[in-house]
C-alpha cells in the first residue's frame, strides 16, 4: 500500500510539473508573440486606433503627398547602423518602406547607449542582427536584408556593389537610394566609388567628432559634386582644430544631434521618393547656434574618379537631347532642373550662376561651411579646380587614414 | 517488481520535469534581467566599450561642456509622452538626466507606430507606464516619476502644480525645467498658467497637423512672451487652411518631423542646463523647404494672465537693482541679457530694438512664421497690444475649443 501511495503521489507530482511547465512555456511564447503584429496587405487610411498607417495616409488628405502607398515600392540601402543609421532605419521602417538593406560590421556596446535605438540587453549582438530583430517587431510589413561585413574590403565591396545594383524590391533591379550613415572617410569613399560606377543616386550624412554639428547631402552622379570632386563639406563648429585632432581621443556623441541628422536625412528621403517639398542638396546643422546652412555644388569636370567623369558626360548628353521647354518660372523661387530625369523639382536658394561658380575642388562656401579636410601638401591647386594628378584614390585614402 | 519499476520511472520523470521547469524559468529570468544593466554611481570618462557615458563625458575633452556630470543634478518634467515627448524623454534618459517626471493620460495604440519609441507589443498600456518600463531598461541611473492623468482637470492641475514645484531631484525643490510636448491648446494653456504662477522656466514644442512643420520655444515668465501675451506662433507650411480645419480629419504625423523637433528641443535643454552654445528663444522647422526661422518676443505688459504681469514687475525690479556693468561686446554678435538670473548668455539674431518692437499681441513676425490662431472676432485690437478685456482665460479657451 505504501508503494502504491508513492506511485499515486508521484503521478500527481508529474501532472503538477507538466502543467507548470506548459504554463511556463506559454508565458515565454506569449512574451515573444506579443512583439509581433499581423502583416497588413494594403495600407489603409481608416482612422482607427489599430491602424499603424492612418497618420501617414493622412498626408494625402492634408495635401502633402499625392500617393503615400508608393512608399511600399521602394528599396533603400542604409550603410552604417550606428547613431544616425539605426534611427534612419527605424524611421523608414515606421514609415512603411518596401525594403531595407542594412550594412554594418560592428557589435552593439554599452558605449552606444548615449544614442537612440539600441538597448543594453543587445550588447554583444551584431548591429545588423539586433536592428533587424527590433525593426521586424516594429513593422513586419518591411522586407529586410542584412549584411554583417565591412564594405571596404575587396570581396565585400564587390558583394556590396552587387547587392545595391540587384537587390531592389524586385530582385535583379537596383535599390532606389543608398544612404551613407558611416563614421569614417574610407567607407564614405567606398560608397562614392560604387555609386559613381553604378550611376546610383545616394545621400550622405555626417556628425562632427565634437557632437555639435552635422549635415546631409544629396549626390547625383554626373550632376552634383561627388566625394572625389571636392573634399566633403562640414558645418564649422568653431572648435579648436587641435582639440579635435588629438591622438586617440574618443569622439563625443549626442542623441540629439544624431536624431536631428537622421530626421533631416529621412525627411529628405521621403521628399525625394514621394515627390513633395524641396529636396535639399546640402543641409548643415550647427547645434551651438541653431544655424542650418544650405548650398549646392556641381560636379567637377576634373574629378579624379573616371566613373564620375563618365557620368558627367552622360548627363551633358541627356541635357542636350532633352526637348527645350519654355519653363514658367514662379515669381519668388527659381526652380532649377525643372524636368530632370528623376522627376522632382529642385528649388534652390543658389542661382545657376552661383551653382556654376561653386564647381571645382574648393568652391566659394557659404558662411559656416568648411571642408572636412584640406588637400594634402604637395597637391597643386590651380584656380578653383584640382589639377589631375597621378595620385590614385587609394593613395589619397591612405594619406587620409594617417591624419 | 512492476510497480517498483513504475516508481523508478515516475521518479525519473519527476526529475526530468523539475530540471526542464528550472531551465524554463531561468530562461524567463535571463530574458528579463538581460534588459537591465547595473546602476553606475559615478559617471566615468573612461573609453571602454562597457561605459555608457564615455561619449557624453567626451564633450568635456572636446571643449563643448565644462561639467557634463552636472546633468545628474537636474530634474525635468515632460508633459505629453507622444511623438515628441517620448523621444524627448528617451534622449534625456540616454544623456543621464537626474530625474524625469512624465505626465500623460493616453494609451499606446497601433496608430502611434508611425512615430519613434513605442512598440506594437505595448499597445493598450498607458503611455507613461510603457515609457517608464522602456526608459528604466535603457538607463537605470535615472529617477522616474510618472502621472497617468490629464493635467487640465481642476484636481489634476493642482496636483501637477504641486509636483513641478516640489518634485525636483531633492524632494521639496522645484524641477529645473518643464517641457510641453502636448498636442492641444488647452494643455498648453494649463502649463502656461502653472509656470506663470510659479515663475517656472519652460520650453514649448509643437508639430503642425499636416506633419511638415514644427517649432520649439523658450518661455521665461516675466521676460519673454507667454502663451497669454500673444497667440502661439507656428511655422507656416503654405498649406490651404481649409484642408487643415476640416471637421473630424485625422491629423497626419511623421517620425522625421517629430524626431527633429524632439532633437532640437532636447539640444536646447542641454544647452540651457549645461551652459554651452546659444539657447534659442524660438526655432521653427519648415520641412517642405528646410527652412529654420528664429526669433524672440518680449512679454506683453497688457497680458491677460495676472501672474505673467506680476512676473514682469518682478523682472523689471531685478533689472533695475542689478549692478550695471560695462559689458564687453564681441564684434560679430550682440549678447543680450549678459548676466541674467539663470546664468546663461543668450545670443540672438534680433537686436534689442527688434525685440522691443516684437512686444505685444501680434508682433512683426519674420517671414514664414505665423500665429497659430487669430484673436476671436469681437476682441478689439489697438496698436500692437490687445486691450485688456473682461474675457477670462477660460472663456478664451472655450472659444478656442470650438474652432
Amino acid at each position: 500500500a505504501g508503494s502504491m501511495a508513492t506511485v499515486e503521489e508521484l503521478k500527481l507530482r508529474v501532472r503538477e510539473l507538466e502543467n507548470e511547465l506548459i504554463k511556463c512555456k506559454q508565458r515565454q511564447c506569449a512574451a515573444e508573440d506579443a512583439h509581433n503584429r499581423p502583416r497588413i496587405d494594403k495600407m489603409s487610411a481608416e482612422v482607427v486606433d489599430s491602424n499603424p498607417y492612418s497618420r501617414l495616409m493622412a498626408l494625402k488628405r492634408m495635401g502633402i503627398v499625392d500617393d503615400y502607398e508608393k512608399i511600399r515600392t521602394f528599396a533603400v540601402a542604409v550603410v552604417g547602423v550606428g547613431g544616425v543609421g539605426s534611427v534612419t532605419a527605424e524611421m523608414l521602417t515606421r514609415c512603411g518602406i518596401g525594403k531595407l538593406l542594412l550594412f554594418d560590421y560592428d557589435k552593439v556596446e554599452l558605449a552606444n547607449m548615449n544614442r537612440l535605438f539600441f538597448q543594453p540587453h543587445q550588447a554583444g549582438l551584431s548591429k545588423v542582427e539586433a536592428a533587424e530583430h527590433t525593426l521586424r517587431n516594429i513593422n513586419p510589413d518591411v522586407a529586410f536584408e542584412t549584411h554583417n561585413y565591412n564594405i571596404t574590403t575587396l570581396d565585400n565591396f564587390t558583394h556590396f556593389m552587387d547587392r545595391i545594383s540587384h537587390s531592389g524590391l524586385e530582385e535583379g533591379k537596383p535599390v532606389d537610394l543608398v544612404l551613407s550613415c558611416v563614421d569614417n572617410f574610407e567607407a564614405r569613399m567606398a560608397i562614392n566609388t560604387a555609386c559613381n560606377e553604378l550611376g546610383q543616386i545616394w545621400m550622405e550624412s555626417g556628425v562632427s567628432e565634437n557632437a555639435v554639428s552635422g549635415h546631409i547631402q544629396l549626390i547625383i552622379p554626373g550632376e552634383t559634386a561627388c566625394f572625389a570632386c571636392a573634399p566633403p563639406l562640414v558645418v564649422a563648429a568653431n572648435i579648436d582644430e587641435k582639440t579635435l585632432k588629438r591622438e586617440g581621443v574618443c569622439a563625443a556623441s549626442l542623441p540629439t544631434t544624431m536624431g536631428v541628422v537622421a530626421g533631416l536625412l529621412v525627411q529628405n528621403v521621403l521628399k525625394y521618393l514621394l515627390k513633395f517639398g524641396t529636396v535639399s542638396y546640402y543641409l548643415g546643422y550647427n547645434a551651438m547656434q541653431d544655424f542650418f546652412p544650405t548650398m549646392a555644388m556641381k560636379a567637377n569636370p576634373q574629378c579624379s574618379d573616371r566613373h564620375c567623369r563618365r557620368q558627367q558626360e552622360e548627363f551633358k548628353k541627356k541635357e542636350v537631347e532633352r526637348p527645350k521647354v519654355e519653363a514658367v518660372q514662379p515669381e519668388e523661387e527659381e526652380i532649377i532642373h525643372e524636368d530632370n530625369e528623376w522627376g522632382i523639382e529642385l528649388v534652390s536658394e543658389v542661382s545657376d550662376a552661383e551653382l556654376q561658380a561653386a564647381s571645382g575642388a574648393v568652391p566659394d562656401l557659404p558662411e559656416g561651411i568648411t571642408v572636412a579636410y584640406t588637400v594634402p601638401a604637395g597637391e597643386k591647386v590651380s584656380g578653383d579646380t584640382v589639377e589631375e594628378t597621378e595620385v590614385s584614390l587609394e593613395d589619397l585614402m591612405a594619406q587620409m587614414r594617417k591624419l
